[in-house]
């Protein structure tokens, strides 16, 4: 039995408004917490109480860990990659449009840490990382993936990202000539494609209670029918969890109708994937109904509005979305498309942005955001975080409150959402495990990992003029659907 | 002659595209900089050369520092204070409808101090800060302001802001029944509003080469006529620059008509207030005709996306803005409006906001963004600064490339204006002088000046009742009017 008592901490989630007490972590979970536990477990946990590691927080603020619902790691070594692209347009600039650069499995280790160690030190605690890895060596780069957040210790799930159609076919071709010249044939088998997937499943589940291995079907559009029914149908009968993408062009109302004569959420809905361990990000351009459809399920919305902003992908519907019921998580998502990996400035613009549409009584408040972030974060990992709770994990970041005002409760949770980019982090617990003590990664050789990860992107910005040089290839098509179909900004759903 | 030498950084800015030289500054401006700058200067200087100070800067990245073109220093000790409040309601709550805390001159300092120490340590080397002081102590309350930018070493470009009408004078109360009921007399004469500005500008105009006394008349709404073309005159004749709001909100299109049968833009022309030395907050509700009429001067508009994204009070036209010529800055907003003072926060904001109107190709791109900032901030300010070329104020940033890939010349521009939220930022120098030495202040007790923030804080939080039972009397007045003229929320512009 391993105990931490983590004493004299204002603690602050939603039940909790900010007061001074303690937190027992008793293997990972938190056993007791308030004014006074800390003592009251050493009074009857007798001899076993000297084995105690016990640090005193000095008052500082202590929460729930963010959760960042969701990203791309393997995205994280292209920072800085584009400018004002919009959203196709990027997708052949970036990793998905055939023209990306290739990494190794070491390469995806070394972008998973460099982006898990700027979410920790802006205070969360777990991700669900839909990381793509090379077909060639999808095994190692998976594993590789997976051992940056064990070492690093942040709690993981890691999606296997993959397709098997082409990124040309999700995209309504046909609205212009010469379109369809793009089309390729499929760029792997659903049965390829799911092998990999299953060894993964095989390889992780249940390997380590930080981490988990799902499935991540890339999107509706970028999957045969096949592929993605099989998907489902893998995670409903290896008890596995699955993210995709959902409805984050607006090109892609079009492609559901062509293809499966339903709207997209219709469609999930007769799949049967509309369930707790299904998460969706962007969930962009939603009709009225498939809100109210989506709101009726347990599946979880990732809202990620800087990388919506950047690439000019629309405005979510997050009010609509909150006042239907559903449930909605948020998340950073990739670095090449909201360049930091920063869970505040998400927080803070998950509430804010929203106030471009509806009337204020509509807006998403900080405890909204806050909601959004802890609760439905968890409900997407489906993981028992997001909360100070006697039975839920150990998972908690402390704020310095030295850069934060002794505010009453209402305000303190003003100040996490929209006052903070992470620079009061002082400290991070997974399970009760110690992350980042003092602002430092115990035992991670932080300037190693930086050097190379230098390295790496000197050399992948080498294929960068190959990349431009491809999209300058089909750019006047992709304008054209874009015009066609009303996307590409002009954007407010 | 005072001389320092910065050595071996990357050197970026508008003109530099990352390669490695030195800069040399002698008496705040730099002499010379590039390849081989510091020995060039060594050899000529003789005897000279042995007093100067040399810093190796390892290779980092030096840039421009950043310039804040808009915030309100007195609201940093509020941050916080408010969550889903639309403008008009926020301005009730926050400082200027009436109920606001009232800050000491003490204060005041405490809280410049504490919000030009957030700016610097993201990279800002300057500020143009609209500060209010209380009647009761307008003068020890400015001259507070200004000592605190002394003591820390930032460029400041400080308006007194003052206004002779009340808040409700500046709504169109009309619009609703028992609207007119909220209005009151004129809160003092422009007489003594304008004999307390030119105090200010007698104490401090031509002090110190850093800081700079403005007139901050608060907006056309809030002034009556007679005040405000006092202070354009004053301006005029007296060579000091002037800072105001312009359109924050969309009722003053209606009270511009009303008031001067001009539109605001048109009226400001009339005023021939439309000057190089007068800058805009805000810029939201323009007209086309009036983005025109304004982008033919050279008047500055300073956008603050954070701060209107969180109040609703709209997205400003920037891209129309530009295209037509303008010249638009950025800022932060206070506190009690955008509760980060973080120019990298901004600077993002800036451009991937407008990325929910128009088309691709009218977005502002990361060198837009970085022009806004440095060159357009520089032109806010009427300082030479934002550029590093000989001549110019050594107002410098050194950001620490352990956080910074080393990629081509174009994608560094995008890490700063996508990929940092401030964390990559080492040292600051204002005029050759170093502010922050590697993340420290020399000189300045933070720990204290915090503690002593905290205790400020603690007491004027005690007036937030009071501050919401005054908003909850006018709430319903002044949610009629926000229907009425269309605003608080859904401001797609």
């Amino acid at each position: 039995m391993t105990t931490r008592l983590l004493r004299n901490a204002r603690l602050l989630d939603l039940e909790h408004g900010g007061e001074i007490g303690d937190v027992v972590v008793v293997d990972g979970v938190i056993a007791d917490l308030g004014p006074g536990a800390a003592d009251r477990w050493l009074a009857q946990a007798g001899a076993a109480a000297s084995a105690a590691e016990s640090t005193d927080l000095g008052g500082d603020l202590l929460i729930p860990g963010l959760v960042n619902a969701h990203t791309h790691s393997n995205q994280t070594i292209e920072k800085g990659l584009c400018d004002a692209l919009p959203l196709d347009a990027w997708m052949v600039v970036a990793s998905y449009g055939g023209a990306g650069a290739r990494l190794s499995p070491r390469d995806l280790y070394v972008s998973a840490m460099i982006g898990a160690i700027e979410m920790v030190r802006s205070g969360a605690t777990s991700v669900l990382d839909c990381a793509r890895s090379d077909n060639e060596w999808v095994d190692d780069g998976m594993d590789a993936i997976m051992q940056a957040y064990a070492d690093l210790g942040l709690r993981a799930n890691v999606a296997i990202q993959y397709s098997d159609l082409d990124f040309f076919s999700s995209i309504p071709v046909d609205l212009v000539p010469g379109g369809a010249d793009l089309l390729k044939p499929p760029v792997a088998s659903p049965d390829v494609v799911l092998a990999a997937a299953n060894r993964f499943v095989d390889r992780w589940q249940g390997r380590s209670p930080l981490l988990q291995p799902l499935l991540g079907p890339s999107s509706l559009p970028r999957c045969s029918t096949e592929l993605f029914e099989a998907s489902v149908e893998t995670a409903r009968t290896r008890g596995v969890r699955m993210q995709t993408h959902l409805l984050s062009a607006q090109s892609q109302i079009r492609m559901a109708q062509q293809r499966y004569g339903l709207s997209t959420v219709e469609f999930l809905a007769k799949l049967d994937a509309l369930q707790d361990w299904a998460s969706f990000a962007h969930a962009i351009w939603l009709s009225p109904e498939e809100i109210e459809l989506f709101a009726q399920t347990d599946a979880v919305a990732v809202h990620n509005p800087a990388s919506n902003l950047k690439l000019g992908a629309g405005v979510a519907p997050i009010p609509a979305l909150l006042k239907a019921g559903a449930k909605v998580a948020i998340g950073s998502d990739g670095a090449s498309s909201n360049d930091t990996q920063n869970m505040f400035e998400t927080l803070k613009l998950s509430t804010i942005l929203h106030r471009v549409q509806g009337p204020p009584e509509t807006w998403p408040t900080a405890t909204d955001g806050l909601g959004m972030c802890w609760t439905n974060g968890a409900a997407a990992l489906g993981a028992d975080v997001g909360r100070l709770a006697v039975g839920a994990q150990a998972d908690l970041t402390v704020i310095d409150t030295d850069y934060v005002w002794p505010a009453p409760a209402e305000q303190l949770r003003h100040q996490l959402a929209y006052a903070e980019l992470g620079s009061a982090v002082r400290s991070v617990y997974v399970a009760g495990e110690p992350v980042l003590v003092d602002r430092a990664f115990p035992g991670i050789d932080e300037d190693a990992l930086r050097a190379e990860a230098r390295s790496i992107a000197e050399r992948i910005w080498t294929s960068l003029p190959a990349r431009l040089e491809r999209f300058e290839e089909v750019r006047p098509v992709l304008e054209q659907i874009e015009a066609a179909v009303g996307g590409g900004g002009a954007s407010c759903h």
